[in-house]
């Protein structure tokens, strides 16, 4: 095994999700033969990322510049706030580019075995944000796990009071989905939320 | 979806191998969370390594000092000179730890296809290392590829003349393997290397 200098890159990069020591040494190894073209960048990317991207004070997104950019654009709907738990899902809403109000990163789930409560999220800030009188509706985009569901049922009852309307996703079939192989929870939630055709 | 700075990223991460968009997004994120423990070491030592990384000038092997500490370590056999494909394949080899002789980095295969000929490889710089007085032994641990035995076979011929013994590894049943989902050319391999027992 080479010594030292790239025996550390490979083990940082096997610290990476989805990149075990196998693929960390093919990852760096892709890295030195391309270092002009990738590996001074993706060192320059890093170090600036590290030194500029901070969680916005309004809504949790990650951006170089507090307030994100979402939360500074003019053009969207104010009067909106999608609830998520993390980062990762306020980027999948964005893909669909079908939604175009505000969002708020709780930043996880309330969660009695690991010991997460609503103080060590940020919903005291989402409270604090609903209240505004521009805020017409909260909707709750939360995963469909006892966690999630859990969280969106305290958030509900903790909003209650505030003149604002409060939805949650639809559960269902997923588009493109076969009902002969969804489990039978997703199955009974479909058909107890049918719509009429 | 966030701005610039994690955008690119993003896109830089998901050109290593063994990561698509999704779980570039999904390390992006695990770095950002992991800002000191993760994202900047691994940007010092992508830096330091893109500036100190070199090939050997003898054999090839990846290394931030030139000779590189294989061919600079006084207690390895000089005798035997092992023929490998890549880096990876070396590294492979080490982690063995079952031979103690120098290396010799091809940097690629023969490949009338890709137009890869003997000088666009190290072969010229093997067979001066090989005239050596000291070379006593050469074993070829290329790939069991048509391109990798055509390698073998061409090293083979140009390095007849020498004084030196020309192996190559063992073909056949890999440890731990059934015959029973082995390929018919493996299989076939096998029976024609028997050895008495």
């Amino acid at each position: 095994m080479a010594e030292n200098d790239i025996d550390n890159l490979i083990q940082l990069l096997a610290k990476l999700p989805g990149l075990g020591p196998r693929s960390a040494r093919r990852a760096a190894l892709h890295l030195v033969k391309n270092r002009d073209r990738l590996m001074s960048p993706l060192a320059n990317a890093l170090k600036e990322t590290a030194e500029t991207i901070r969680a916005c004070s309004e809504c949790g997104n990650l951006d170089s510049r507090d307030p994100c950019a979402i939360c500074r654009d003019e053009r969207r709907d104010r009067a909106t706030l999608c609830v998520v738990e993390d980062v990762a899902d306020l980027w999948a809403i964005e893909r669909t580019a079908s939604y175009r109000g505000l969002y708020h990163v709780l930043g996880g789930v309330l969660s009695a075995l690991d010991g997460v409560g609503p103080d060590d999220l940020r919903i005291p800030r989402l409270a604090a944000r609903a209240e505004a009188a521009s805020v017409t509706e909260v909707i709750l985009a939360l995963p469909a796990t006892v966690d999630g569901q859990t969280t969106a049922h305290y958030i509900g009852d903790r909003l209650a009071a505030l003149d604002v309307s409060i939805s949650g996703i639809a559960h269902g079939v997923p588009v493109g989905g076969e009902l002969d192989y969804l489990d039978d929870g997703t199955l009974s939630q479909a058909l107890k939320a049918r719509r009429p055709v």
